[in-house]
């Protein structure tokens, strides 16, 4: 039986995490709110598909299992699908890994919400420009010299060394989302991470994530997902001195 | 060999989490910073102690393996200690519940920080009371509404039926930082999360947590932490209208 998918159908948001593992796993889905529409993905938030509601999508249902959150479900999918370490403490490493990408993208999501996710960004927007500020110039380079530091110390290409596992794909993601909300920031400091951006470029060169990307399987970034192009956000000004260098190896 | 934690040895914060399955656990460990002060703390998260680094602790080190990531921690635990399910899908839907209560912990950080870590409380105490504000009346509601429909649709007392799990510690621990930070607005709303609050109850009374609690092993809450009191975000102000009914069973 296919996996069931349940995410909101106009945004890449959390359920791309959950969608390049699918198709990097060539596993056979069901996107089911592309089909049906909001109402399925609220029904599986509710727990409507049995098991334990979720607080939030993305749902996915295996069976007659029925998980949420997007890292645990990236590692459920990874585990089954060769895409993780074969023993328990390879699997802990990679699920670390794939907790500290998902912490960047909730504080990317953060920059344009930092009130609360109940308010529209245009009623947080002089927040929303403070909380920006401290995003691209200390949090980015600091998450993004920490991966260039776990490649250094694998030894690369991937995170864990030289299998590709799953939280390879969700920071080629994250990378790509950084570079359409803050291009003008990334832009700046991507010359002092080489080995993020090298497999940032190897996960789009995966034949499987080449094809899903030309499919009208992927949905674009816009502004209603996690990773939102707000010019007033962006800025050149380069990293606080010191933040991405004292992260690197 | 005892377990070694790395956190810092001068607040709860995120570290009280593992220090709270390790007790349930009855297992051998050593909270290293406590007698080696913050140095170990930021020898462990930069790599010192082998394996990939860490972008912020705790970090836990288990013969040879070092992990971090609080959720990662207490499911790599709890599964060892029988505080998990005993099949691969019960424990993925306990880590999803570790997950959302991580989710509510971070956007109780966040209140006291919604311009960015990197700057002090004062420097954002304007933003504070907004976030606070929007955090009180429309998140913890939801939130504890979500969990107390999980006790429903498990039966209780557990978050997942008959069994104790990690997650029904950090979701207790999380009801007392709560209470601790936001005490005005806790106390308007428990009467509608009957089931947490028994839980919570349950989990005080667990006798190697009462004994732990006893014991200068346990930090008290205090400004440094993840929960804070600070009064000026508090405020009695009752839930908005429907958002607990509308998460409850």
């Amino acid at each position: 039986m296919p996996y069931a998918l349940y995410y909101w159908p106009s945004i890449p948001g959390r359920g791309e995490y959950v969608r390049l593992v699918l198709e990097q796993a060539g596993a056979a889905y069901v996107d089911v709110a592309r089909r049906e529409g909001n109402g399925a993905v609220l029904a599986a938030v509710r727990g409507d598909l049995g098991g334990v509601p979720a607080l939030a999508p993305p749902v996915l249902k295996d069976g007659e299992l029925v998980i949420a959150q997007t890292a645990n479900i990236c590692a459920y999918l990874g585990i089954r699908h060769g895409l993780a370490p074969a023993d328990d403490g390879g699997r802990a490493i990679a699920l670390q890994l794939q907790l500290t990408i998902a912490d960047l993208a909730a504080e990317a999501h953060d920059t344009h919400h930092p009130v609360g996710t109940g308010l529209y960004y245009e009623d947080q927007r002089e927040e929303a420009k403070r909380a920006a500020d401290s995003f691209r110039r200390q949090r980015i380079p600091k998450f993004l010299g920490y991966f260039e530091r776990v490649l250094g110390a694998s030894g690369g290409p991937w995170l864990l060394g030289e299998a590709l596992t799953f939280p390879d794909l969700s920071l080629a993601h994250t990378v790509e989302g950084l570079r359409y909300a803050f291009p003008r920031a990334m832009s700046s400091f991507e010359d002092d991470i080489p080995g993020v951006v090298a497999l940032a470029a190897s996960v789009a060169a995966l034949p499987r994530i080449a094809a899903y990307r030309a499919s009208d399987r992927c949905l674009p970034f816009n502004e209603n997902g996690l990773f939102r192009r707000y010019p007033e956000l962006d800025d050149p000004s380069p990293p606080l001195e010191g933040v991405v260098r004292a992260t690197l190896p």
